[in-house]
């Protein structure tokens, strides 16, 4: 007897950020003002590969986190602006240093900035954009959420050796990948969403709440990620499918299609990933693959189990309409998949 | 009728170090100690690395300054080793991510981390140790010195990207130059010296005094750096004597010898350092052009002059052995040179 995992809870494929956007966007419009005056330098290369980046359509979701989550404990103050422009600072500087690292070509359907402007420039860049988010985040004051944010910016990194170091391999446990993402992408998310209690002065309980909401949130929408690259459209990516595959990066979809194949398959994923076979007739056999053994809908199963714990996290929290475009957010992460 | 410039003033060839780390040395053990304690990672490669740089015979001048300036104002808490800590981090941060953007083989006579361990552990583990750097700075619980150390990691990326993007033209100017290493040298020793004074709540005029004095150590210091690339035995420095020049490095002395030589002397410098014709037969022609020019003479006398200004920045400061120390290091950078 197999046991049907009900794929369709919860799921609303019209599920949407813009009432999220809708809320925070006279916020957002300071966010993306101060933004603009940061990257500022008299060093003109710097506003030129910041504007490349911000200018590349992200969604922006993490600095929302934080006004949402400020407004939403009724904080009354202008920092939580400051820290939402951190946030995104923090975000782009890791996409520069990213790129460098995975030698990618492409980010969001554009050339990347290592492409245009070569690694040396998206390292320094990186450094720039991370020093002016530590200067934003003393602007704002918070001894408390800097400590947030600082911890989130070693565990970010570390999460990225993790995955250089250990995570190349496909013996590489479920456990250990989620270890990874918890650290690289959903540590960003956690951080995002808790400051906003932290500059209200809520209690720890609601701490707790926007931290637990961030980090399960983050994972959810990294699976999601993962997801994609095997199956999602060029347009509603903005990444080649396949993206992750050619650079024999290893993520959920592959490790459940490589531990429920047989000898041959798992040969398979072991010359493509480990040893870099995976040009485009690989791919072909991978996405196959991935079909047979259901590993897409896996990853997808995955992610809904956590954004349901994210959508509990925020459950004891009175009703108000960010709380709805919070919870709407967590649909959004997920339903973007199809 | 010629100016004589007074080379020898103030010069002691025995000049040295050993008196600030005599007086120093309990808290640098305290320091070493953090430092080792903030490189430990479950991810292998982490400490590895960073006990790598932190191992290879740096002589942590940076935090030595921190613990210094805090001493002689009286500081008697514990949180100046956290700062000096940082500090050491954010230089080792710069150290990892300069050898990647500078394509370096070797770092202080030994391989640099990018030859073991690759390009993108050297971006990755510069980050975590950035990151934890700002940790530190968070436990030290001084807002004021967060700020002072922020406008430090940002100036100093800003720096680094003039000079990838700016400075790599034969036509910079000796203004140019320093607004470079300004940044991306002297800022981090400012910053060192700077965050001791306000640690201890001393008066604006002291913070200013540590802050001036650091900065113009930093320009001495690294002008005799770039002196000693073309000058400097390789057992003195742990570097060959022509890294820089290798390297296309455009430094003080080059833009010294470029200026005072003719026309077939500047064709030569944009050839080796604009085109990259820089091996050992140019090095050779460089390096008898230096010579005839007195550029690394006048390289150093520029070093002393910024060295006079740190001395002066001290002098209103009442006498004390620290302040000894500290005028005496400024010494021991320029005559190291020998």
């Amino acid at each position: 007897m197999g046991v049907v995992i009900p794929l369709e809870e919860n799921r609303n494929p019209q599920a949407s950020i813009a009432p999220l956007l809708e809320l925070v966007h006279q916020d957002m419009a300071l966010v993306n003002q101060l933004i603009l005056s940061k990257t500022g330098s008299d060093v003109a290369m710097i506003p030129e590969v910041a504007k490349h980046l911000i200018d590349s359509g992200g969604k922006r979701l993490r600095p929302m986190l934080t006004l949402a989550a400020a407004t939403m404990c009724n904080y009354d103050g202008k920092h939580h602006v400051t820290l939402a422009a951190s946030v995104e600072f923090m975000h782009t500087a890791t996409l520069l240093h990213d790129d460098v690292v995975d030698e990618s070509d492409m980010r969001r359907g554009k050339k990347s900035a290592r492409m245009v402007w070569g690694n040396q420039a998206s390292v320094l860049v990186g450094d720039f954009l991370l020093g002016q988010a530590f200067r934003m985040m003393v602007d704002a004051g918070s001894m408390a959420a800097l400590g947030v944010l600082s911890n989130a910016a070693a565990v970010i990194a570390e999460g990225e050796v993790m995955q250089l170091a250990a995570a190349q391999s496909m013996e590489t446990t479920e456990d250990d990948y989620l270890a990874v993402i918890r650290a690289k992408t959903a540590a960003l998310f956690s951080a995002a969403a808790e400051v906003g209690p932290i500059l209200a002065g809520s209690e720890k309980p609601v701490q707790d709440a926007f931290r637990s909401y961030g980090v399960n949130l983050g994972l959810a929408f990294q699976l999601v990620d993962d997801a994609l690259d095997y199956g999602g459209s060029k347009q509603a990516l903005g990444k080649n499918t396949g993206d992750d595959f050619r650079e024999g990066k290893i993520t959920l979809p592959v490790l459940l299609c490589y531990r429920r194949g047989n000898e041959e398959d798992r040969a398979f994923w072991r010359d493509a990933m480990e040893k870099g076979s995976s040009d485009d007739i690989a791919l072909g056999r991978a996405m196959q693959l991935m079909e047979q053994h259901g590993a897409i809908s896996a990853t997808i199963s995955r992610a809904r189990h956590y954004g349901q714990i994210a959508r509990d996290a925020l459950a004891p929290l009175p009703a108000s309409p960010h709380k709805e475009a919070l919870l709407e957010v967590v649909e959004f992460c997920i339903s973007r998949v199809n």
